[in-house]
């Protein structure tokens, strides 16, 4: 019998990641904001879009995951971003993720070639399994063509699936498509594939027709909102709650948001170098904060003692 | 005074990287093909698009380049990629390419995230260019929109000339769009910037307003046949060869080219491992290369002594 790694639920956060003035990664400010997400109730999908984790070095991200097991934090609760172009730096991080007690990794496919066909992206998935060769391993496909500019497709999902049913567990949809979203829930979820949405937005209905829960960049400022949320979806709370949490992610939505949100983490914990991001992005408008914050004091959002 | 590097000018190769089967570079028939280039009269661009370069660990990079080294080949004839999602891999790529007398880095923008700003892209220039902090190094802007989904702007290069006009040398345009090579060529070639089209079916033009030369997949082929073209541009046998660099370049054109470039040299070298891509890319379909290889015989295109 093999064994069959328990697949992921509920609400995580592409943790935002701090960095000095000089760009260089802020560890001490990781370990705290990775804190008070768990304590919040979320799960860690450290290393992802909103993680700024392609602009970090493979070896920035190792030390960055080992500065949070030092810290104590649960590897359980993580969930790190491993996929890159390379097989080589694919295989590393992922093997490194397992043998940290990850309970799963969330893997982009190789994307800087375009119109790659979908045996070229199951040989690379299926290269990255077979190395690793780690009964442990849990795999998150994740589809995110605006970035990637290379989509995990329906059949390619299928076929990892009938080749991998141990490790193949499931995928975030940052489509931002329900219509997509709705069709993998679907056509997996039966067979124990955790489906993701990449908002909050989306939980709701997600849950209610069998999705795992959601991965959202907003999660970084809202977690016990979102986490509410999802603990409350079969109540009568939960079309309030739904509303809330839609209505603070509306605030980030128009916006930069990775930027935006940091610049939301530097107010709320009086740490200007949180506002910091690696370019090819840039630090959120000094002119816009006073409207964002403004906006967030409306819908009476703010983390409680952060400045007291 | 400051020190200007040289401006580069002449054909380049996007060398293809050889693999064994268990997709490990090889070095051994890395320096040989780079010899072969060398010795028929073209450069190297190793780890362009065409090198699988985004599929390689940065260091198997450095390895690779350590080997060429080692071998005794000259670095002034190499023009390394070093453009990479994250600042951090590009300094240090970029780094070793000027520490080891490279004549100049072809510098990807950072092909992650989409529709980022010009100021973000001009910052991301900027940090590279400042932390390596060297006057020998030339940075060559390498728009490729297709793969990177992030374009070099005309805007961006005059704004990158005017803040370190030494250091930034030129641009590879691989927009395959005559309109936009012709118009950075009219821009910017009389202040020593050298525009370097992507296929030999645009050198006669290019170099008849004052472009550099040409960076072209096919030159992996017919490295010889374009550097003639080359070589006699001013004189009336220049549309013959440019009849024949084209001829051979239309028979690559519709394949998957990289792979068909790899079962060429397989054949050729009679060197089955030549085959080998990484994923997401997939070998040359074996009964496709029959009618390939009926086609370059027709052209008499040949590796002369490669299999005496």
């Amino acid at each position: 019998m093999s064994y069959i790694p328990p697949r992921l639920r509920g609400v995580f956060a592409p943790v935002v990641t701090p960095f000095y003035e000089n760009l260089q990664p802020n560890p001490t400010a990781f370990i705290e904001h990775c804190r008070w997400l768990i304590d919040s109730g979320v799960g860690l999908a450290i290393f992802g879009t909103n993680s700024e984790a392609n602009s970090l070095s493979v070896q920035e991200r190792l030390a960055l995951t080992e500065s949070l097991l030092e810290a104590g934090l649960d590897p359980a609760r993580m969930l790190p971003g491993t996929g890159c172009s390379s097989v080589t730096d694919t295989v590393a991080l992922t093997r490194h993720a397992v043998n940290a007690g990850a309970s799963g990794v969330l893997m982009l496919p190789p994307f800087f070639y375009k119109g790659v066909s979908e045996e070229g992206l199951f040989r690379f998935y299926s290269e990255v399994i077979e190395r690793v060769g780690d009964q442990r391993l849990a795999v998150y496909l994740y589809h995110i063509p605006a970035m990637s500019g290379v989509s995990i497709t329906l059949p390619l999902i299928e076929r990892l699936l009938k080749r991998y049913p141990t490790v193949i567990a499931g995928a975030k949809d940052s489509s931002g498509d329900w219509a997509n979203t709705k069709v993998m829930i679907d056509n997996f979820a039966a067979d124990g594939f955790a489906v993701f949405p990449a908002s909050e937005s989306f939980l709701l209905e997600a849950l209610r027709i069998g999705g795992a829960g959601c991965i959202s960049a907003t999660a970084n400022i809202n977690p016990a909102g979102i986490r509410a949320l999802y603990d409350a979806w079969k109540t009568v709370r939960a079309e309030e709650l739904h509303s809330r949490a839609t209505a603070i992610r509306q605030i980030f939505q128009p916006l930069p948001m990775i930027a935006a949100m940091k610049a939301t983490l530097a107010h709320w914990r009086r740490a200007p170098s949180w506002q910091h991001v690696r370019p090819p992005l840039t630090v959120f408008p000094p002119a816009d904060t006073e409207r964002l914050f403004e906006q967030l004091g409306a819908v009476g959002l703010d983390m409680p003692g952060a400045r007291s």
